[in-house]
């Protein structure tokens, strides 16, 4: 549609814009694009793309937007900002056990005034770069997309993915006694973003820059676990992906399943950055960061084995409990007892 | 994921929008739907909605952003905003000849400093209402959304609809001797944004204060052609809607084709608002006005009478030709020049 922008009474100005949008859709999402499935029959260029998905195959749609200085810091690099915003949509697939197969982006940029020509046209390069290797890695296709001058950096992504009939990881299928696991090591990402914020500068002051870098790197790279989803579709009870941070997500599956937990402390994968931290300083990172996009299941005791052999970074760390509570459990079993926000969420 | 509520360097003010987050999905987009799909198996909720798509069927995707202050004015009424961003991405479907099934919505909302919790609440619920008003009208189902603070009101909207196989009016079959049609008035919502921006006021003087409300309307309600796509899609050659204007939009039919086209100036539907102006200060209008989203479409000359008998909104408005070249006949035969924008695409 036409565009305003900011509103100027002289609306010739908008007009340009027209034309390059479509020049920039056209050279960045189109022709760089390195995934080709073949259920997809028109992909970008036309009002809508089509496809044409397996017979009797379910599908499960999700959309998460990032906006700059909201989700991600303002100066965060656009390939970066590209491998997240697909990643996090790609976890939530992962969450379900679906598999990825198309994904719709629309990106909002800030106007000219804010951002030169040349600096649009390399930010773009390196957004697609990103995006389409990442998709690349998961055979999802960019099947269409919107691309506006706002007045802030604004990415929103749509996935759509594949679900077998009769599947899929739902939040409401705890049971008591379940283990309640999780795929890979928590509070890393938080750890990133308090030293890209520099909040908590002395905290860190120990940690090697190796360690450091891996922190960032998990804020700004978060695995989507889509293989550990589609293994466990068909024996999990539940699952979600940990994007608020443990105890608020697993309130969630608690809540939909009206069943309880018992969280056991040491068993709480730390990420390395945690190290430098007290004992309860890096618990409460691993039970309330956020951003660590692992998935965080539950599941019959008689079925860990076979999950811990097949995917050796699932870590058990808890048990699903009748009564409708959550227990931190300490060592010496001890009740722990936390302050972080994300509890609130079990209200 | 966590949000850093601008860039504050505390990080706990970000917290409680996740809380209210939930609530305000799960209050005005989960509970007020009146749109109730029987292939819809999960809706809002957990990581991912499921559909079981109808056996044989190929989907069709689009995705539209709108962003205060871009594509509508920073005043423009929550209901209306809601309808527009809807009706702009059923057009899509309906240009495709696609039938509504599902949406996802992401909506950023101004922050807390811009907002207070009263205003949000009253727009949420405005907005709401109208978007499922239009939705059930479409039998279209919210099936997931993000709702985040920012710091600019945007609204991204991404539609799925069921389209048979073998269908699907694209941009690219238009053929020599088509009749290119229209189905609806041309210019009305140009002159509505003319109107609110207060450009051309002199322009205007003599429009009774029916029409200027109907322009505005024209602007802020576009009719999505959904009945007119579905049957347009066994017999039209190509089509799509019309978003940045008749010259420029056609043009991407003309370029996918590989034709040219003969536009007759006098047969122009011209929108009631346009009585005002001077005829080719009308014709520019209905050439190059945006947002008016009806369909442009070709279809062979034999198929005319019964689309024109079925949809008599429908306008008959020029000749596909072999020659790849736009002429604009004036009513005495001759050749029309123009200057408007729109024309560049044809590039």
């Amino acid at each position: 549609m036409l565009q305003i922008i900011s509103m100027s009474k002289n609306k010739s100005a908008s007009q340009p814009l027209l034309g390059k949008e479509f020049q920039l859709i056209q050279r960045y999402f189109s022709e760089h694009q390195q995934t080709r499935r073949s259920d997809l029959l028109l992909g970008i260029g036309d009002d809508c793309a089509i496809v044409a998905p397996r017979k009797q195959a379910n599908l499960a749609f999700s959309i998460d937007t990032l906006i700059s200085g909201v989700h991600f810091p303002d100066n965060t690099a656009a390939d970066a900002i590209a491998y997240k915003a697909l990643a996090v949509n790609l976890s939530d697939l992962a969450a379900m056990g679906a598999e990825p197969a198309w994904f719709t982006l629309a990106l909002s940029l800030p106007d000219h005034h804010q951002w030169s020509e040349q600096h649009r046209s390399n930010w773009l390069k390196d957004f697609s770069k990103a995006l389409f290797s990442l998709a690349k890695e998961h055979n999802i296709q960019l099947i269409g997309g919107d691309t506006t001058a706002g007045s802030i950096l604004s990415i929103t992504i749509q996935v759509c993915g594949y679900l077998e009939k009769n599947t899929g990881l739902t939040r409401s299928g705890a049971q008591p006694d379940d283990i309640i696991a999780v795929t890979g090591k928590l509070g890393g990402a938080s750890v990133g973003l308090d030293l890209l914020l520099e909040t908590h500068n002395n905290a860190y002051n120990s940690l090697s820059e190796n360690d450091k870098q891996q922190a960032i790197h998990a804020l700004n790279y978060p695995q989507a676990r889509i293989q550990e989803g589609l293994y466990l579709k068909h024996i999990a009870h539940s699952a979600l992906d940990l994007s608020d941070g443990l105890l608020s997500d697993l309130g969630h599956i608690l809540k939909a399943s009206q069943v309880g937990a018992q969280l056991y402390l040491a068993k709480l994968p730390l990420a390395d950055a945690l190290s430098c931290l007290s004992d309860e300083q890096a618990w409460n990172k691993a039970l309330s960061g956020g951003d660590d996009y692992e998935l965080c299941f539950t599941i019959a005791p008689r079925h860990w084995t076979r999950v811990r052999e097949k995917f050796p970074n699932c870590v058990a760390i808890g048990r699903v409990t009748k009564e409708e509570t959550v227990h931190l459990i300490t060592s010496d079993g001890m009740n722990y007892q936390t302050q972080q926000k994300g509890y609130d969420h079990f209200g």
